[in-house]
C-alpha cells in the first residue's frame, strides 16, 4: 500500500466520503488510488475557489468535514480566499495539498512556493507527511484537528513521494469529542443580568442558530424580556415556519449600531462581540453602545444550545412554540424590489431548501419577508471574501442530495468562481442561481459615502460593470447550464418555480 | 492632501501611470483620489487573478512596473498564484493591498485576514503604512524595491486610515540603478570553459534573451562550439527573423534530459540551474548529466547582456548576423497538430506581436516552427501556477496598446482567470485569444504515465473537461468579447487573419 492508498483508506474508515478537487501533477498518486479503493465521490472543479468554497459548504450542511484536493502552494493560494470564509464559519475540512516531493522542495523548482506558511493563517492545524508511513497517522491527526467543535480547517501537506512510495499505513481518528460544557458560573451570571430589568440582548452564533436552540432563547426572551439578535452573517441558520425569528445586525454601519441601541448588557451565546466590518472616520469600530457591557454565556468553541437549556431552566422559563409568522405569502407580482423579491422567493421555495446568500447589497432586506417561509436554511458569506456564493452552493447540494440549493448570487461576487456552474452541471446538482443583476459594485457606492469620500467619474467607473455587458446566460450556456432571464417578477416566478420542480441546475438572470 | 492622495502622486512622479485594480471598501480614498489627480490609467479587473497576471505582463512588456490595487488579505490571496508567477519571471510590480484601518485590525473584524503574511513569500518588500504622513515615503520605497534589478514584488500594504488621514506627502524614489556588472573572473573562467574543447552549453534565463544578448551568445556559439539553451519557460524572449533562434530546455522530464545529455559544463548566464518541474520516482531532479560542472557567468541580479559581450570579446569572437530561418512559411491548412498550428501562427502574426503561451501540452513543439516568423516577443508561464495566460494578455496589450498580442491559452488553464476577456472588451484591447480545446487536462494524462500511475474510470474522469463541454464562444460572447469557433486549420487562418486585421480583442475556439 503506497502513502495515497494509506490517505484514502484513513479518510474513508473515518467517514469522509467526500473530496472536491483541482489535481495536478502532485496529486496524481491521490487520484489513481481512488480507482483502486472504492467508495470516494470525488467531486471535480476548474479552479480552487471552488474547491474550498464547495468543502466549507459541505461541512455546514452535513456537520461532517469533507477533503479537498488541492496542487502545490499556488493552487492552495487560489482557494484562500474561501477558505478564509471557511475559518470564520467556523467549518471543518480536512484540507489536502499535494506538494514538491520531499527532496526535490530544496531544488526550488518553479512551482515550489510557501505551502504551509500560506496554510497557516486559516487553518488550525497544519503538517506536512515526511515519509509515506506517515501519511495515515498524520491524516487521523488531521481528521480529529478539523473535526474538533465547532471546526476548523486541518491542512495536510503531501509531498509527492510520501504519495508514492510504500508503507503506507492507515490511520485511525479519535471519535469527536462532544463540546465542553459551559461552566455554572456563565449561567448565574447571564440569569442575574436577566433578571435585573436592565435591557439585555442575548447574541446568537453558531449552534446557537439552530432550531432547538433558538426556541431556548426564545423562551428566556419571551421569560424576561431580553432580545435577540444573530451575527451580521451567520454560518448557517435554521429558519422559517415553527422556528424562532431572528434578525441579524444589519452590516451598514449607522444600522448596525441602531440595532444594538439603548442595550446595557450583551451576552455572546456562541458568538464573539460585535464590531464594524470595516472603520469608517467617526464612526466606532464596536458595535454595542459605548456603556453597554459585554458578558460570556458560551464561546464559539462551547456548548451552546445546552448553555442556553440550562439558562431557561435557570429562570424558570416556560416551555413554549414559536410564533406564528403569519400566512405564507403569495408570489410578488411587478417591480422587482428587495423586498417583493424575498415575498416571491417565500412563497416559492420548498420546504427544506437551501440558501446560500452572497446576494450583499440587494439581500439585505430579505430576512423580515421571508420567516413566513417552509421550514430551511440559510447560508451567509461570513469572512466577507467575496466568491462563496456558487462554491457554497455547489457544496451545499453535493451534502444533501435531496434538496434544492436556491443561490442568491450578485453579479459582481459571481465573477470570482463561475466555474462552479460547471461542477453543478457535471454533478446534475439541484441549484437554482438567481444573478442579481444591477451591473455595478453596488455595495462600494454605498461605501463610498460611509467614508465620505465623493465619487468623480474615474471613482464610479471602478464600481460599473456595464461596459461591456455580463451577460449571465451565456456565461452559463456556455459552462453547460440552462438559464433564462426575468425582467420582472412574474417571470422570475415561473422560472423558479419550473426550475425547483426539475432536477438539476438552472439559472435566472434577474435584471434589477 | 490625504495619504490616498499623496499615494497617487507618488506613483506618477515616479512614472508609474497604470494601476490594474479589483477595489474595496478600504480603497474607495484611493480611488477618488484618481478624481481629482489627473494622469492615472485605471484598468479594472473582475478577479484579482487578473490585476496580477496582468501587472506582470505589463512589466514583462513596458519594462516598468504597473500598480495593482487589491482588497485586504483574501483580495490579495485570489492574486497570489500569478504573484507566484511573476516572482518566478522577476517582474516588478508595486503589489498595493488596502485594509483595514490601523485601529480597527485588532478588533478582528471579519475580513482581517493575515495580509503581510500572505505576501512575503512572492515579495522582496513588504511595508505596511503606518500614518497618512509615511504612505508617501513608503511607497516610494516600494518604487524603488520593485525596480531593484532584475525586478522584484513590492508589497505596500495601506490601512484604510492611513489612506484617509490628512497629511500625505508624495514620496520621491531614486532612479533605478544600472545592474551590478559581472566580475572579470567570472568572464575568464567561462572563456577558459569554452577554450577547452569539451561540451559546453551557454543556459540563456532573463535578458539573456533579449535580441542584443542572444546575438553576442550566439558569436560565442559560432566561435566555440558551444550549445545555446533556455530556460523552460522564460518571462519573455525576442525571437523571429534577424533574431537568433534558442531552444528552451523542454517539461517532459525525458526530453528535458535528452536536451542537455552530453554536456561536461553548463554556463549560467541570467539563468539559475535548471531542474525538473517536479520529481517522478527513479528520475533525477537536476536535469544536467551528473557529471557536468555548472558555473555562473551572471546571476540573474546581475547584468547579463554585458557579461555576454565581454565574454565574446574576450574570446575574440566575430560580430556576425544571426541566421537566416529560411521562408517564412505559408499558412497550414487540413487537420490540426501542433506542428501546423505553430506554422499558420508564424504565417500570420503581425510584425512585433506578442505572444503570450499557456498552451500547455499542446504547445510544446511551437518553437521551431517559429523561427522564421517577422520579429516578436513570447511570455510563457513562469512558475508553473496556471491561469496566467489572459491575465498575461490582457496586461501586454495595455502595456503596448499598437501591438497585437495573440494568447495561446489550453482550455482548463483558461477556466481560472476567465475574467479577463471582459477587461479586454472595456479596454478595447487588441488580444486575439486562442483556446485550444482538447476538453482534457492534456497535461495530467502525461504525468500520470510520469509518476507511473495507471489511471482507471476515476482517475480519467478528474482529467475530462467534456462532460459538459466547455462552450468557449459563449463563455466569451457573455462577458462583451466576440468569438468564433475553428474546427480547421483554414477556418483558424480566417479567423486569424480577421482578428488581426481589426482593433479590439476576438476569441477563437479551436477544437483540437
Amino acid at each position: 500500500m503506497n502513502g495515497a492508498e494509506s490517505l484514502v483508506h484513513t479518510l474513508l474508515n473515518n467517514g469522509i466520503d467526500t473530496v472536491f478537487a483541482n489535481p495536478g501533477t502532485s496529486e496524481m498518486h491521490f487520484v489513481a488510488a481512488l480507482d483502486r479503493i472504492p467508495g470516494m465521490h470525488c467531486v471535480l472543479c476548474l479552479d480552487e475557489g471552488v474547491v474550498t468554497g464547495a468543502a466549507d459548504a459541505y461541512w455546514r450542511v452535513a456537520g461532517k468535514p469533507a477533503a479537498t484536493l488541492l496542487h502545490c502552494g499556488p493552487g492552495l493560494a487560489n482557494g484562500l480566499s474561501n477558505l478564509h470564509n471557511a475559518m470564520r464559519a467556523r467549518s471543518g475540512i480536512v484540507n489536502i495539498v499535494g506538494d514538491q516531493a520531499t527532496y526535490h522542495r530544496p531544488l526550488d523548482a518553479p512551482l515550489t512556493a510557501d505551502t504551509a506558511g500560506w496554510a497557516r493563517p486559516v487553518s488550525g492545524f497544519v503538517r506536512a507527511a515526511a515519509t509515506a508511513a506517515r501519511v495515515g497517522a498524520d491524516a487521523a491527526a488531521a481528521i480529529e484537528a478539523a473535526r474538533t467543535y465547532p471546526g476548523q480547517i486541518a491542512t495536510l501537506i503531501l509531498p509527492a513521494d510520501t504519495a508514492w512510495d510504500d508503507g503506507g499505513i492507515p490511520g485511525v481518528a479519535a471519535a469527536p469529542a462532544a463540546p465542553p460544557a459551559v461552566n455554572a458560573k456563565a449561567i448565574e451570571t447571564a440569569a442575574n443580568l436577566l433578571r435585573s430589568g436592565e435591557p439585555v440582548a442575548l447574541f446568537l452564533g453558531a449552534h446557537a442558530l439552530f432550531e432547538a436552540a433558538m426556541l431556548d432563547a426564545y423562551r428566556i426572551a419571551e421569560h424576561t424580556g431580553a432580545k435577540l439578535r444573530a451575527l451580521v452573517a451567520p454560518a448557517r441558520i435554521e429558519r422559517g415556519r415553527g422556528r424562532v425569528p431572528v434578525m441579524r445586525v444589519p452590516y451598514p454601519i449607522d444600522q448596525a449600531l441602531e440595532s444594538l441601541a439603548g442595550l446595557k448588557h450583551l451576552i455572546l451565546v456562541g458568538a464573539v462581540e460585535p464590531v464594524a466590518f470595516f472603520a469608517y472616520p467617526n464612526k466606532p469600530g464596536h458595535l454595542r453602545p459605548e456603556d453597554c457591557s459585554v458578558h460570556v454565556l458560551a464561546r464559539p468553541d462551547e456548548d451552546a444550545p445546552a448553555a442556553l437549556a440550562a439558562l431557561a431552566e435557570a429562570l424558570g422559563a416556560p416551555k413554549i412554540s414559536a410564533p406564528d409568522p403569519g400566512p405564507r405569502p403569495a408570489p410578488a407580482t411587478g417591480k422587482i424590489t428587495p423586498e417583493k423579491f424575498a415575498q416571491s422567493l417565500a412563497a416559492l421555495m420548498p420546504e427544506h431548501a437551501i440558501i446560500t446568500d452572497e446576494a450583499i447589497s440587494f439581500g439585505r432586506g430579505f430576512f423580515p419577508h421571508t420567516f413566513a417561509a417552509p421550514k430551511h436554511d440559510w447560508m451567509q458569506l461570513t469572512g466577507g471574501a467575496i466568491g462563496d456564493g456558487m462554491p457554497m452552493a455547489t457544496g451545499a447540494a453535493v451534502a444533501a442530495p435531496g434538496r434544492r440549493v436556491i443561490a442568491l448570487q450578485a453579479d459582481g461576487s459571481a465573477m470570482y468562481t463561475l466555474a462552479a456552474l460547471w461542477t453543478q452541471a457535471r454533478e446534475k446538482l439541484n441549484v437554482t442561481t438567481i444573478i442579481l443583476s444591477n451591473r455595478k459594485y453596488a455595495i462600494l457606492l454605498g461605501e463610498l459615502a460611509n467614508v465620505g469620500a465623493n465619487p468623480g467619474r474615474t471613482a464610479l467607473s471602478m464600481m460599473d460593470l456595464s461596459n461591456p455587458d455580463l451577460d449571465w446566460t451565456k456565461l452559463a450556456n456556455g459552462m453547460g447550464v440552462e438559464a433564462a432571464r426575468a425582467e420582472n417578477l412574474d417571470e422570475l416566478n415561473d422560472l423558479l418555480a419550473a426550475s425547483i420542480a426539475r432536477a438539476g441546475p438552472f439559472l435566472i438572470e434577474l435584471m434589477i
